[in-house]
């Protein structure tokens, strides 16, 4: 018996969590196991190590910022992500590795050198479908700061959020049969009915 | 101009600070800008990133570990290490690349990928020197112990610790024109005398 994992990624105020929230719902009336979590924080050292990046006492270096991601990666990967997995559920992550390659990678300028590290992080564990929520930043941006104070990722340049979203369609270009990419002005139950069918493609 | 960096490594209890101690003095009475430092912990960043490894709320796993002990350390020589360093400092770090290689690598058996992570972490600086206090486990463990409570390292088992330290001299024996390897039961003054004198070599 293996689960099904299904990475959620995009920029700021792109609406993952309202997606994510709906395909699980769906998924646990049609009667599967359902696990919802997050990168970073989705385990009790992952949640100190969020609160170091995104609200730190100083300043943190690029190549600091994307080791402390990657160890929070590690760290969901082998405690919650794959026993989920080994035991038959459908894991929902909101964000994974591409959003160290586009945040960390494009948007801080580490290149490659980020995407050896969270590959070594997660062991080589890759999504069976990763759905992107592509969006215009500005728009994003607006959206994610209507709703609460700007953290540290959130308050960068437009310059910064326009090269993180255009590395998110490059690894969905270079993966098509991965991906779903998705336009998140689209209504919220269009989304979610687009979603809910690429999901129940994989859970069968 | 430029500095000399010079790191200090070895199992627990052989007498790191102790040493690093006694250089300093001498090199700051013979005239040099001295900077004593430590991995991890070296900064403010470091300090809350030691906290989560050494006593963590709960487990931490072998990969996570070597991340946070990595994202410490590019924080550290990004923001200490090089700056002293290009302002002709004498840099003498307690720990450095060989304790991740040593504890994570060889310690937790994740082998050669730690070393790469923690190569991307440090941009590649080498030391100019490394001293190894080389002792037995057995001795350290009984000396660290009697000083303090043991933290989450030093109550590992024996055997971790002697995987250590056959890692330590191997390193130093793969390069032994970097390495000073000094048995740390000889006496504090004379092992003092030897690391000065290969300190001054590099220093001028």
């Amino acid at each position: 018996m293996s689960g099904v994992f299904v990475a959620f990624e995009g920029g700021e105020g792109v609406g993952k969590s309202t997606q994510i929230a709906r395909v699980a719902q769906w998924a646990r009336a049609a009667g599967h196991e359902v696990l919802e979590t997050r990168e970073p924080g989705g385990t009790a050292l992952g949640v100190e190590l969020r609160a170091l990046v995104l609200d730190p006492v100083g300043q943190v270096t690029p190549r600091a910022e994307a080791l402390i991601y990657a160890a929070d990666r590690a760290h969901h990967v082998e405690t919650v992500i794959r026993p989920a997995l080994a035991a038959g559920t459908l894991v929902l992550s909101d964000r994974y590795v591409d959003s160290t390659l586009a945040y960390q990678g494009a948007g801080r300028g580490l290149g490659d050198g980020a995407r050896a590290v969270t590959e070594w992080a997660t062991g080589g564990l890759v999504p069976d479908l990763t759905v992107l929520l592509d969006l215009d930043p500005a728009v994003g941006l607006a959206r994610a700061v209507a709703r609460s104070q700007p953290d540290r990722l959130e308050s960068a340049s437009v310059e910064f959020h326009r090269a993180v979203r255009e590395r998110f369609l490059a690894l969905a270009a270079a993966e098509p049969q991965r991906y779903l990419v998705l336009d998140a002005t689209l209504p919220e139950d269009d989304l979610g009915a687009r979603i809910r069918e690429a999901v129940a493609r994989l859970t069968g």
